[in-house]
């Protein structure tokens, strides 16, 4: 997908909202339970409930991973029925050597066609280039996170007297085809959105924490936007698991989803 | 698995081998291809060829993962053949917040009986607690990688003059059962073992970057040993690629494998 086809999408839903399918059999209602490929089923029906709302997809690629390969066919089932104007973001964290990251990137561009991919900078350039060598495929490059680990290594100072994470959008965002870059920021961490857009005033970045982990909205799109609006924000946990009950699912989803698209409408206009 | 069970098997074998099973359709010999799971019956026979001079197995997840299901089944089938003797790592190099770990824990500890797992640190520590919990699991922590990209993150300074994966060790070396920690030290790093053995003076190092990589067998065991061996030395490509033929591969894949045991038993007596 390209960059003009997301700007595209977020200006005719008026939304930047990306559902997070962080679908796990422990927690979906139990009426899905009767189908014979639940995470399936589940998923679908959270896509027809808020396709309407979001721009982008991210399947969390361990909820599908730890249920062995059932959760391989539910995940590829889910990317035939993501629609084509939606961008679809494999949440996988991964990252290692070129020989190995290439491998990687055949896994989500080709065997599952994924439109992005996140990826952990630990092991510099050569576990990251190789993802960003195909067309129309982006790298969504963990900047700063979200969780409370986030201050162990990112927040380190450098000598430079910058933090670890500004270390890390500042040299990824030289590399080559860093255009088809994004970067991951958190939305628990408002206050650090300004300094980012010093770094990368243009890339999109991938936003988690707003909804469960308490980020808020308004302040991250005052601080992180830029004039494409650059943000996908994501809520997973307050949209999919709005509901249990099968009386009111479809009502509560579907809410859920349409509230964060009506805050962000405001926000944009 | 617990720590006795490992040195034993390196006093025993004489060897503190890891053979990484990065089994590639396009790379393994075009005789395998005959059977319905290439993949697994090249790794039985890469393990039936190998088990008397490694102490461990390091399957690298990407390699399966790119064969979608089928991949996942070969990985299945191969962990079944992995003698309880042997160490098993998934070399998977994940990391998310901490719900998210949990359940990659579950997979490569629960839903694949692996004994370890390696993890990028980028994330900080309830990136890598979920893991810990584990009784005879270990995580496999990056610390200095193998790689050219090992550069670009890795040896940035800190601002107490450090570089970046002395904190990573340093920090993490704290954490609520560290003892089922172990690190990744490049091989092709040799003059930062003793700088690492300062800092973790105990844990074992999961070594890579000998043999196809560059990395000196010698220089490590001297540099990076302690009273423990506590090295697991990897070698992948150059044993399990050792031969192309169907004619002499067992005899090379064997011969390979035997020269590195025949150099580690040299350096531990």
């Amino acid at each position: 997908m390209e960059r003009a086809n997301i700007i595209d999408q977020i200006a005719l839903k008026q939304s930047f909202l990306c559902v997070g399918l962080d679908s796990d059999l422990k927690k979906i209602p139990k009426f899905f339970l009767d189908y014979e490929d639940p995470i399936f089923e589940f998923n679908q029906r959270i896509i027809a409930l808020t396709k309407d709302y979001c721009v982008a997809y991210k399947p969390n690629i361990a909820f599908y991973e730890a249920l062995g390969t059932r959760g391989w066919v539910s995940l590829e089932r889910t990317l035939e029925i993501i629609p084509d104007t939606h961008f679809s973001i494999a949440d996988a964290k991964r990252g290692d050597i070129g020989n190995t990251s290439s491998l990687y990137a055949r896994t989500f561009f080709e065997t599952y066609p994924f439109h992005a991919v996140t990826i952990a900078p630990y092991m510099g350039r050569d576990s990251v280039l190789p993802f960003l060598e195909f067309d129309k495929k982006w790298v969504i490059l963990l900047g700063l996170t979200s969780n409370i680990g986030s201050q162990d290594f990112q927040f380190m100072k450098t000598e430079r007297g910058q933090y670890f994470y500004q270390l890390v959008l500042e040299t990824s965002s030289t590399w080559t085809n860093h255009d088809r870059m994004m970067y991951v920021v958190g939305a628990t961490q408002p206050e650090s959105f300004k300094l980012i857009r010093q770094i990368v005033p243009n890339h999109f970045l991938l936003v988690p924490g707003v909804g469960s982990q308490g980020g808020d909205l308004q302040a991250v799109f005052k601080n992180g936007s830029n004039r494409d609006v650059g943000l996908l924000v994501n809520a997973s946990r307050s949209i999919i698991y709005a509901s249990n009950e099968e009386a009111n699912f479809d009502e509560a989803v579907e809410e859920a989803a349409f509230n964060l698209q009506q805050q962000m409408k405001q926000l944009m206009t």
